[in-house]
């Protein structure tokens, strides 16, 4: 087990670290986290404090005090530092900033342009064709929204505010235990727990239920039987590889889906026979396993698909400054900043 | 001036009257409207009342006790009575339903769409290109509704529950006056006055302003300076009638138009010249001055913009159903059914 460092240990430090900032970030940044940590670039004896997307290239973890990531996702990140692991010392933190409030109003959109039929009014125009496509209200339609942190949680307010029901579902029975892709538990994500939804079922219950016979099915399965949406917002952990698949799709057929978590959490291949038998609707994928596609790839023929090229959830400079200084603040203080990772959850 | 009918008479006559049904209304429609009227349809010795989209081929208005319409736009109806107008003695309700909640979604629907770039992103998957699209957060941007009445502040509410800043554009200085196309003033519409809006200013000065060189421009002006999108919910009346034109379009540059009122109360020509310019970032247009839009006709080549062919905010069965009662139990109770169109307004 790797435990999460002693921020009292850490905050210590901070007073004589260097301080250095990736070379690919704006300028902004570097004079933002230089005004923070109150000390230029690189200036400091101590251990080294760095703020980037990627471990530096000339330090890898094992020689840095605290690592803030620049990104939400941390999988790469901590696959970097290979079968060893996050080593126990270092601490990290990640980014998240508004991107609850983005990724929300993504699925908000792309939902109500399922629900406008906006594909179809552009096919219509396109062949100059004026004929009636009535809109579905989306009130009362249900969203099943997996993973049920700052990130999941914020998809299911936005989605309440126009009357969708939402169900959460949790990976563990603590719905408010943080468990999104890009969110976090607390945090400026925003994890407020429930509040998204109205209701929350556990990630293992909707699985057993998906497996069962048709004819057997249970509660869980029916929440997945009358989804018009399924949402994943789950990260990449080796918990979470390829989760949404052929069985649980069935469950929800007549569902489309939308992925704004990590592409390798579903499996491809089971989607592809997904949509191409109707069993889904349609798919908004803004993630895939191989990103960025290239041109040849498969996944662009995927039928009633569009990709969105990993765009729903940026990280702005203004969100990476404002976490960084949360976590300082917080680490000075002595205190566990809320954005911190658990390397072995993964997020 | 037609003064609108004294409810009680009406209310009086109905014990008698005969109730008839559009033959191209749905079975269930005419089955609903006789159990409301504890009579087949036709029965009655008395004088008749009328439930359709217009005018019974057998009998005109100077034959009709009551005219229910099951459209909320009258304008039609009303220009078949030519110029003699629509006779004092007549009663006409007309149908909103939950229009206003569907036209508010339909207006939330394409303005997230415009936020989330979809339409680059159909082109983009359709190219097999991956390639990020930041997409721009609507909280915070600015709307501006024309037509505060039920559907005006329907559109507004939607907005804003996305964080959008909503500005109401009355025809008249009382905002909860009802003044749109389709929604009505009180009634189950649902107008609630300001509700929709962070604030509203009258049409004439909206007007005024636009027509005053830009850097003469006052407060009002600036309110269109900044509105990325202008929503139109504007009924047709001789007072509307290319009411949207060259100026207010200049003084709102950069911003896109989402028509659902009626065609006729925008000025093709000058819409046509701002779209070309650039003036005007985009429009969506539910409404056009020619119904159906026939194929050859130029508003196809519209640039930046989607024809979604008049289906905003259909009604359905259940609200023609729903509002005739209303209408039925007010005039049985001797009152002023809340949809009663005032024939000089237009609606």
């Amino acid at each position: 087990m790797t435990a999460v460092p002693d921020p009292r240990r850490i905050g210590a430090l901070l007073r004589d670290a260097s301080v250095t900032v990736d070379a690919d970030l704006p300028a902004q940044v570097r004079v933002e986290v230089a005004r923070i940590a109150g000390r230029p670039p690189g200036a400091g004896t101590g251990p080294r404090v760095h703020v980037g997307p990627a471990l530096p290239a000339d330090a890898g973890p094992r020689r840095l005090l605290w690592m803030h990531s620049t990104n939400a996702g941390v999988d790469g990140l901590l696959r970097a530092c290979g079968p060893a692991g996050w080593p126990a010392g270092t601490l990290l933190t990640r980014t998240v900033g508004r991107m609850g409030e983005r990724i929300g109003q993504y699925v908000l959109g792309w939902v109500l342009a399922d629900c406008q039929d906006v594909v179809g009014f552009l096919h219509q125009h396109e062949a100059r064709v004026w004929q009636r496509r009535p809109a579905r209200l989306a009130a009362g339609e249900r969203a099943v929204v997996f993973g049920t942190g700052g990130i999941g949680t914020a998809i299911g307010r936005a989605l309440r505010a126009v009357g969708v029901r939402t169900v959460g579902v949790a990976r563990t029975p603590r719905p408010a235990d943080g468990g999104d892709g890009r969110g976090g538990s607390g945090g400026s994500g925003g994890s407020d727990g429930c509040g998204g939804f109205d209701g929350v079922v556990t990630l293992d219950a909707v699985l057993r239920e998906a497996a069962r016979p048709a004819g057997e099915a249970g509660e869980t399965a029916r929440v997945l039987a009358g989804a018009r949406w399924l949402v994943n917002a789950l990260p990449l952990t080796p918990a979470t590889e390829r989760l949404l698949g052929a069985e649980l799709f069935a469950a929800a057929g007549g569902a489309a889906l939308i992925n704004v978590g990590r592409g390798a959490t579903v499996d491809t291949d089971a989607l592809a026979a997904a949509l191409a038998s109707g069993t889904l609707r349609g798919a908004v994928l803004d993630v895939l396993p191989e990103e960025p596609a290239p041109p040849e790839s498969a996944v662009w023929d995927l039928p009633r698909t569009v990709i969105t090229s990993h765009s729903s959830g940026p990280t702005t400079e203004a969100d990476i400054v404002a976490d960084f200084r949360t976590a300082w603040t917080c680490l000075t203080a002595g205190e566990l900043p809320p954005l911190t990772v658990r390397p072995d959850a993964g997020y």
